[in-house]
């Protein structure tokens, strides 16, 4: 994240005062999220409305199979959402005034299976999953739907899984960045043995933030966890962008070497009256 | 504050996913520091590295009769340094990424009081005063060293002073914007009544935050009331500054009109399986 310091001369009557100029740069963060399997952007709008808030360029989207392409909801793939995804960050990244070194993708359930994935193949500084999904790796080319007719979902989520073993969680295990994983309570789509294996999985992460959503269950079907959800969601962006940004302009200061700013906003000199 | 919506398609494959974009103008609020008489702009640097975290440009900068200046220290005017901040206050906004609607100023003491007259002399959205000094309008032109020989400001300051009997509070009295005003518990430079006669006049503001720096002494000389000030200051600019990009954004997502988002973040469709 870029900051600009400037020591900067303002004329004024026939003198010049000193000034300082601490500005981040012209680039924001973006922000793209990805929703769940038989949800739709529309839900991810109220998030979107607050990361815009911190100052964020915020993508939301339709995967195929969903919405306007919801005819293809018993056909579409893994592999065909997983495009979708990439077209998405592709696009925001190509926003003039989009950051590409300060992306963040927050995904829901079957969203966030394919944001993990997303961070192999394109760079993802913040990762945030909700009730992240899982899948056996076979079967990636079949209609998704299908997924939970030839293969035992519910047991192998139950499983615990090893990160080398699925690609999910192997994409965890090589993310770098910052993660935020945040569980429903009462899952039963996604039970607790999944979080488990991921949070098992993000073994070289910057930072790991995990959080249970009290009372909540996979959809968030109460306002309140909906609420509750946000919050915390948006609380993490606000580390991750603010504090990027503060880190990025201290960078700056401590590069302007010594000249430790004094400790009081006032200083004594030569008893002169001080306010 | 402006915010873009913009629905957009996404190519893919030989289809189009359809996204939306939610982002903030490319232009950002900016943060002027005003600092007291005998400090500098260096003990601004610290919060205007967190004003910089949330997104602001932000500038600093000596008022004459400081630092680089020192040498007019007994012989510097109000006047003159009003001058001073009007220069910074013009430069900061002909800035080209800064949005001239979204100007914060914060200013300390003899800076506080300089910051309420601005605002009767340029558009300020968000003003921020930490123990404004408070003074006579006699002698506008002497030097200000002066003003504390010729005038008895001690008891100027333990007296009640209406709004439209002193240059600063009627400024304040017009304020129509949102204002933070900070106060020291123990102050001897300025008592309380003089925190009294400001808030008393700031009558037609967005909004009023009042807050007391327990134990803290006119000048901040510990480094803890330092950071309560910095907490004060940056949490009051975080809902000045993200507060009024959400606004915008909600207002934006208002004017679509109906397609109130979902409540859940699945929904059933003809008992297809949801995740």
């Amino acid at each position: 994240m870029e900051i600009r310091l400037e020591t900067i001369e303002i004329p004024v009557d026939d003198d010049k005062v000193c000034g300082t100029v601490l500005a981040p740069a012209a680039k924001l963060p973006g922000v793209l999220f990805v929703h769940g399997w038989g949800g739709s952007q529309e839900r991810d709008l109220a998030r979107a409305r607050e990361a815009a808030g911190l100052g964020c360029v915020c993508l939301t989207f339709d995967l195929r199979g969903h919405e306007r392409h919801a005819r293809q909801w018993e056909t579409v793939s893994r592999d065909e959402n997983l495009r979708d995804l990439l077209a998405a960050y592709d696009w925001l990244v190509r926003e003039p005034n989009v950051d590409p070194a300060a992306i963040a993708v927050a995904g829901v359930s079957y969203g966030g299976y394919l944001a993990s994935i997303l961070t192999t193949l394109r760079p993802v500084r913040w990762l945030a999953l909700r009730a992240p999904a899982l899948y056996r790796d076979e079967g990636w080319e079949l209609a998704k739907r299908q997924l939970h007719e030839v293969t035992d979902l519910p047991a192998y989520r139950r499983e615990r899984i090893a990160a080398h073993d699925n690609r999910a969680l192997r994409a965890c295990a090589e993310f770098r960045g910052d993660a935020l994983i945040v569980e429903s309570e009462f899952d039963e789509t996604v039970p607790h043995q999944v979080i488990e294996n991921y949070v098992a999985a993000f073994t070289k992460t910057r930072s790991l933030t995990s959080r249970v959503l009290a009372g909540a269950d996979h959809g968030l079907s109460s306002d309140d966890c909906m609420k509750a959800y946000r919050r915390v969601l948006v609380q993490w962006l606000t580390e991750m962008v603010v504090g990027a940004r503060e880190g990025a302009a201290q960078a700056k200061l401590d590069q302007r070497g010594p000249g430790d700013p004094p400790r009081s906003d006032q200083r004594r000199e030569g008893g002169a009256i001080i306010e």
